[in-house]
């Protein structure tokens, strides 16, 4: 038998607990595998005396993770600590100083300082694995990374947060609104009781500018990336996506051409019967486009311990085996600078709700206004009957820019018998070949 | 610049082709992503002069690929023969011997001489990949091999055959006859001039009999596989499936429990609003369940140059990268002979579909006789009435045993109002939860 991989752990929460219940439990067929034991050497939390249901006692204790990461007996270090910055940065630059090997679930972390990250860890010659930080239920990092390395990628569309999308889906099936949603998925567990980090979209676009710099092969720039949270769909935008075919989903989208990046996060209606529509739920799912393999759709489980301590596993085998490969696919030195491209330069067909007074001559104005911004409609709905009251009018365009949108969208708000800021939704292809 | 990855080429059909065309294309990218050039040094195929798009100048020509892989100046050949015997065999022999890596994308090989070529790469220290043997455009094996290297796999379905789910969905989208759209997938070039390989589930029973191996760490078994087509299949059946909530596919299915291990491929209903269900036209598709990570779906094109030469590269990338895994996940040694258990043991749901004489009595013999067997009914449809003539009458059973179930079918048959065989086809859940 060889040497065993030496592991400490910083961070034991529910994704630290799930991951030395695995690594446990598995053992045995581990070490099958890896043809060597993955031996647990260390651990650090905040809270020694919580009960996690592991037994700590084989493993050192470690008050200071930046010390375990810098002094323990391990080959490796998993960075389950969180945030973008303090003591999980602080262990990943250790272990690099070290020597040793990082496997992180961080995506916060790496969308932030992932491009130094990934330097310091060739510069170390060690592994910088980050498979848990993207869909843990996905083994999409080494799917890009490895399976598709023979492609050029040149857009990728996903489902990147559980939270929002178990709350559209919800919303869908059962007609209700957002906010009773929203309220019974904390009581379910899957929305945190600070939910702003999911639902307004910032951890998709942490995701997304991380499968981006994979895809294209270019430094992480979340700053560029777009974001547009699902506060805004009311059970009324979900019924009416549901009448013209669509579903809406929160999509991080990113595709590359000559002038740039485009990246961004947002609720999109996309075709009912497309792959991603069809990706429910708390699941996560990730729609690929290369240029030999075509389209490649992957979906899992998003989040929770056993889908991430599978894919902090599946890193951990990796380095056990020897199997190497750049944090971003490509060496850190030559991950280009590509610029993010603006919004307003996006080009798509939109879906805008009104709430208007229906008295006769209001389409007229609101339609006078599309023609000045050279928007063409593809067909405008108007359900109810209700004259002198509010009733929502929809309608959906052509393709139009952003920028056209935007300005249209301004105007319209500034028509008499529009009583409400207009919603506006992006409808998008649900394939990407 | 380190060395490059030297790289001799077996076989110069469409894949062959494809794959000298992404490498050729795509070198620079490659190049980056490796770290390392990947060289083309040798070829061969049966005719030297045959046009192919491809400039063969550069390349060492050898009429006999067994003599290339045993001379040729290579790290690496890639066998893409075809075959379960024969020159594609004597290939990866002469390689081994050699000392040189194979990277193969022959089911029919793997699935009948898998085991004992695996131990052979084993011995030679080389790596015998496959990614390109099931499903190209899907890195399935990886995923099932590395990214969910943590996981006990209990359970998996695949859609494995593209010209099957070609028909299958065509069938159901346009209403048409089986043999008549078969026609048509032969003239677009998605069935083959015999098509029997494909219709008939051998094609997919191979790449089952592989993934069953690489999930559960067994020994091939492809004897092991229960077979049937989806020649049965009339267009009757898929609107009747679509009333009933389901859609058809031709599905591979492998299970492990404490008795053995059960592998299947037969035309199943599966839910419509399950992820396979959606997994449409030339797609294939597969579905596991990990003990830690739940369902995983994955989705992709599962033929043509570009997928397959995709795969192919993919796995000249790991090896250029020095990225090595056993063959089906653990070492050739270490894999299990576990027995395959008969369908007779199979118990689910079933559709069965008679043509009967449509007169009084006729059903009371039938739920006689289910009743006999110990079957019970949860739908009968008896759509249209014609009095003395033959008209479909379709029943849905609760879970059954499959042993039962064709006592059962054998003695409706001998019922006398029945007109023809009774067409039966099981029902699956559509997820791996």
């Amino acid at each position: 038998m060889s040497e065993p991989l030496k592991i400490a752990v910083a961070g034991l929460g529910t994704v630290g607990a799930g991951t030395l219940q695995l690594l446990s439990e598995q053992a045995e067929l581990l070490s099958l595998r890896a043809g060597r034991p993955l031996q647990v050497t260390a651990v650090s939390a905040r809270n020694r005396g919580r009960d996690r249901g592991v037994d700590l006692s084989p493993f050192a204790w470690y008050d200071d993770a930046v010390a375990m990461a810098r002094d323990a007996d391990a080959d490796v270090v998993v960075e389950l600590i969180g945030g973008s910055d303090g003591a999980a940065k602080a262990v990943c630059e250790s272990a690099f100083a070290a020597g040793r090997h990082v496997v992180t679930a961080n995506k916060a972390l790496l969308a932030i300082h992932g491009t130094g990250l990934a330097r310091a860890a060739e510069s170390a010659g060690v592994m910088l694995a980050w498979e848990a930080a993207v869909a843990g239920g996905i083994p999409v990092i080494r799917s890009l990374r490895e399976g598709l390395a023979g492609n050029r990628i040149d857009r990728l569309q996903g489902i990147l947060n559980g939270t929002c999308n178990y709350i559209l889906t919800t919303m869908r099936e059962t007609g209700r609104e957002f906010d009773d949603v929203l309220d019974e998925a904390q009581h379910l567990g899957y929305a945190e009781a600070d939910p702003s980090f999911d639902i307004d979209g910032v951890d998709a676009a942490h995701k997304l500018a991380l499968l981006s710099a994979l895809a294209f092969g270019a430094e992480i720039d979340f700053e560029g990336v777009y974001v547009e949270g699902i506060r805004k769909i009311a059970a009324m935008d979900i019924q009416y996506a549901g009448e013209l075919g669509y579903r809406i989903k929160l999509l991080g989208i990113a595709e590359v051409n000559q002038d740039g990046i485009h990246q961004r996060v947002h609720p999109a209606m996309v075709p009912a019967d497309a792959p991603i529509a069809a990706i429910e739920g708390v699941f996560n799912g990730v729609v690929a486009h290369g240029d030999f393999v075509g389209m490649t759709v992957l979906e899992g489980r998003g989040a929770g311990a056993g889908p991430t301590a599978s894919a902090v596993v599946g890193d951990l085998m990796d380095i056990a085996c020897g199997r190497r490969a750049p944090t971003f696919g490509i060496s850190a030195e030559a991950l280009q600078k590509i610029p993010s491209l603006p919004m307003d330069r996006h080009v798509g067909p939109y879906y805008v709700r009104l709430m208007v007074i229906d008295k006769p001559g209001v389409f007229a104005d609101i339609a006078a206004t599309l023609r000045d911004c050279e928007i063409s409609l593809e067909s405008v709905l108007q359900r109810s009957r209700a004259p002198g009251d509010v009733v929502p009018v929809v309608l959906t365009t052509h393709e139009a820019s952003e920028a056209s949108m935007q300005r249209a969208i301004d105007e319209i708000e500034r028509i008499e018998a529009v009583r409400e800021p207009p919603n506006m939704i992006r409808i998008e292809r649900g394939s990407v070949d």
